[in-house]
């Protein structure tokens, strides 16, 4: 039984999310549904879901094989599979019978994107979350500072998350412009593993630090208080891109 | 009768083209009907169509209101009344009653999106063209020299074209990739104005020298024959975008 990982690209817009629903149009519905045809029934494991709308550059999964396939082949053969879905399988690679795509990562990283007019999205409609303030890099940069590190991060997490330890360590926060496209800021977090809604949780309140709402202290005061109903608004799922994971 | 220059952004995806057609769904006629709501019926003229499945980041049009509104009240009103769909006016300002988004711009300027790599495309798949055999970058530059100046373009216009003069002056063609996303490729066009499926005929010659089905100097013979089937192949529209129009 070999194990393979591979890594998966896809537009989270017409989606139910990563996970298999009956009845729903899932990412994890659409590999398998490709997989059972290439090499028969199994069961795909992600290094994380995500939510409805959310999108991958480089989700990862490992699954194993009743038979061995070159990984070229698997790439080529999910591929054509999966069409017209909009995912992609970018690389697959045979891995340890030990690997596993979940708790072996050690570190996952997510871009969130907003674009920052006061006009609303055509082209970026579905794929990042429109700011019409005005929003100061500076307070938001300030602001994301209390959050690096090693916290309990109840205040950030959704009120069904059910990860049984709220502490996490975020181990970086960047928030960046380009100079041609100066009206959309890029926010990169990196951490081992995160709360459920946790990126999108911090996005939200980063973003009422930076249009002024909420002063860059009040972010420390929020993680201190360790209730959700401290923490800022949620930022919206289709903003958000879970980019790489590291082993 | 105030007229008014509008820059408008669009996902070309769900639509049969800029151009109103009865009984499709068309840019030009979700602006036109958001207009009729907003001021009553008017016409809008563009600086250019663009088919279906092109994007625009920056379209212009020009259009007479039978009363004044001001540019923010515009913008923002139309912007409602255009939901869903993902268009977007992005400015609005009054010009001369002799301003004509068509006949008075001095340059437009196109963006073709490539992604270079093995495996198909999953959240871009409906906003660059993939190509899965590796291109040679200063192949396609040295081949795009010989499009930059004056030239007839009848071996890169559409057999459909219009246009009663061949003749057209390419400004500048660049080819870039980003060092963080070098499977992108980013081809730039600028000039006054373009034949029909200039562009993409453009693009896709010089996708065939990168591949090397073509040799750079093949581009110039190309040219030189001046008859639509010396030409490449069609790049397809999805790759496309409608950058910015000077005046």
């Amino acid at each position: 039984m070999p194990r393979y990982k591979l890594t998966i690209e896809y537009d989270g817009t017409p989606f139910a999310g990563w996970q298999r629903q009956d009845g729903q149009l899932t990412v994890q519905g659409v590999v398998e549904a490709a997989l059972e045809q290439f090499v028969g029934p199994v069961e795909v494991f992600a290094s994380g879901r995500t939510d409805t709308g959310v999108h991958a550059r480089g989700q990862v999964v490992h699954v194993d094989f009743p038979v061995e396939r070159k990984p070229f082949n698997i790439c080529e053969g999910l591929n054509v599979l999966m069409l017209p879905h909009p995912v992609s399988v970018l690389a697959a690679e045979e891995v340890a019978p030990t690997f596993h795509a979940r708790f072996d990562a050690k570190q996952r990283h997510y871009l969130y994107r907003i674009i920052n007019r006061s006009s609303r999205l055509g082209l970026d409609a579905t794929r990042a979350w429109h700011q019409f303030r005005p929003l100061d890099l500076d307070a938001m940069r300030e602001g994301a500072q209390y959050l690096i590190g090693k916290h309990d991060f109840t205040s950030f997490r959704s009120s069904t998350c059910q990860s049984k330890d709220p502490v996490k360590t975020m181990d970086d926060i960047t928030i960046t412009t380009r100079s041609n496209n100066p009206e959309q800021i890029m926010i990169r977090v990196s951490s081992r593993s995160f709360l459920h809604h946790q990126v999108r949780n911090m996005v939200g309140t980063l973003a009422m630090v930076g249009s002024g709402k909420w002063k860059p202290e009040q972010v420390k005061q929020a993680l201190e208080a360790r209730d959700r109903r401290a923490g800022g608004v949620t930022a919206p799922a289709h903003g958000l891109y879970f980019m790489r994971v590291d082993y």
